[in-house]
């Protein structure tokens, strides 16, 4: 491949990150209209070359989760037929990954369903941050990237010298992540244990592991509607931590998820920009880490075919 | 399959016409929950078994398109995990079929896309409405029958008992289906002939075919913005039409349709329900036809192993 060259492009989801991740790596985006016809089909017109190109779609399925999930498999198919040796999707947040079981009969799995979707469509390799679940990995047949956010996370606590820390998971299924970040901060872990002793009955909030007097770091991979979070956090303050910050690497905060964080006992929320932050939602005590760094590290290395795992 | 049977299932896009489906071929629709979780991901519930049944999904890929096909698309998985024998989509209006080829470089052939889509979630078999163009068939491996408009369009204008019409294609495209409405109303056919001398030079309408002292009836598979249609009619009412109807079987009305048609020349509009018409767009000379008669017997034939090629 003699002239084989990276290209970047945005789709509507992350268009901030896209400029910051090719900049970053020393290239510009693409030049590509992703638009809307009258009727509000998807127009996307290509407007430069990428015959025999490495090409790497930026675009986190977040919400309109259904609109930017079809920009992404039109985007595809379009790369396709024009050619482009490689189709890479760079998925920050992957939308449907809580779809990811049959929790009761007659479920679908749509988690799966994107990941064959996006392979009929054409794509040649996904790489994506934090998925709800690891085990996403296994319903594609194409190569997967799975970058983590703790790094990020970390490195900002790190940063604030804080003595006295615990790590928090607001439920049991976080666990391991907890855990992991408290490795980074050499912190020990607690766990909210939620449970119902009866059906229709509220739920009795339990902390197993010792939080008295110190800064409670909760994590979690998203923050949806922040109910768990939120009622995490003041469990914690009621049960005598000094205060408490939380942080997640996918702020999908949605329904009344920034009026509960602002009327919560969080200090401080720590999110990163797989998801952006609209200016409605931009509240004082919200802050917003990039992944640029991460993602343009991922992508040169997987352009100059070395190994993605050193970054985790 | 000794308990083969017959399930009728509706989405969102023709909750209506699903309803006079199962009506005329008496049976019930089928228990499913088609909603959004608050991130705005679908989340669909099937309420009842359908285990070795076949099951026909009604839905058209209509505004909100992207939601329509989303929605479709998770239903066939939940249905397929769900151990359905044959899982039948029956989409009156098959949306993006205008995307059909590239006709710029760099371009999706979107209508394709969708094809792929249906396939790979696990369709086994479709049945549409009038498609944009009949080569899109091609598109699928797997069975698609193809229903025609006409025939319901032609039955209302027959009663009508009109002398001296002629049946008019507002552009090149259309003078197949022209031809076969003026064959079933033993009328001749005219054909608006567009054409820009120059680029930027307002187009010029030529009318090829007699329609003096006529009444015009106007047919198209689509009306999108009813840009055409508008134009054309008022074209044929300036060149000594007497009167002019308009006809086609998908009301796509976007945008300005609705304003542009109540301030034409056209007399009455005919379309069918293959896209709901909406309360907003309810206008005096609109007159919607059903299609529910001939998408039942389509479903009672392919469900009874029968030629559906004899409702053409
Ligand atoms: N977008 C969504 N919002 C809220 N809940 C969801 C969503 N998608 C799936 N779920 C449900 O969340 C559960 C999985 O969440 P988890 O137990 O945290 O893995 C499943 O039972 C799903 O039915
Ligand atoms: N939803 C849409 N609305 C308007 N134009 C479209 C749409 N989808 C595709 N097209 C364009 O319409 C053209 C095909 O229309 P036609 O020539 O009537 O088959 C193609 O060149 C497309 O770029």
């Amino acid at each position: 491949y003699p002239n084989r060259m990276l290209k970047i492009f945005s789709l509507n989801s992350n268009r901030a990150l896209a400029e910051e991740i090719a900049e970053t790596i020393g290239v510009s985006v693409g030049k590509c209209s992703v638009k809307r016809f009258s009727d509000g089909e998807i127009q996307i017109n290509i407007e430069e070359s990428i015959r025999g190109c490495d090409v790497f779609i930026i675009q986190s399925t977040s919400s309109p989760v259904n609109e930017h999930l079809m920009e992404l498999l039109i985007m595809i198919d379009a790369l396709k037929r024009a050619s482009a040796r490689t189709i890479n999707i760079v998925m920050p947040y992957y939308g449907y990954a809580r779809q990811d079981r049959k929790a009761r009969a007659r479920e679908p799995i749509t988690a799966k369903l994107v990941a064959n979707l996006l392979e009929t469509a054409g794509a040649t390799r996904v790489i994506t941050l934090d998925l709800h679940a690891p085990q996403i990995q296994g319903f594609f047949d194409i190569p997967i990237d799975h970058l983590m956010g703790v790094p990020i996370l970390a490195e900002y606590f790190e940063k604030k010298k804080m003595d006295e820390i615990v790590i928090v998971s607001p439920d049991h299924g976080g666990v391991t992540r907890a855990r992991k970040m408290a490795d980074r901060l050499k912190a020990p872990i607690a766990i909210i244990d939620k449970r119902r002793p009866k059906p229709n009955v509220a739920e009795i909030m339990n902390i197993v592991g010792n939080i008295e007097g110190k800064t409670a770091i909760l994590i979690d991979d998203i923050i949806d509607t922040a109910g768990t979070i939120t009622l995490a956090a003041n469990a914690l303050v009621d049960n005598g931590a000094k205060e408490v910050y939380a942080c997640c690497t996918h702020p999908v905060l949605s329904g009344p998820a920034i009026e509960r964080i602002s009327n919560s006992k969080i200090k401080e929320l720590v999110i990163t920009n797989s998801i952006p932050l609209p200016k409605e939602k931009e509240i004082d005590n919200i802050v917003q880490l990039s992944v640029a760094p991460l993602i343009a590290e991922a992508i040169v290395r997987v352009f100059e075919n070395k190994s993605v795992s050193v970054l985790f």
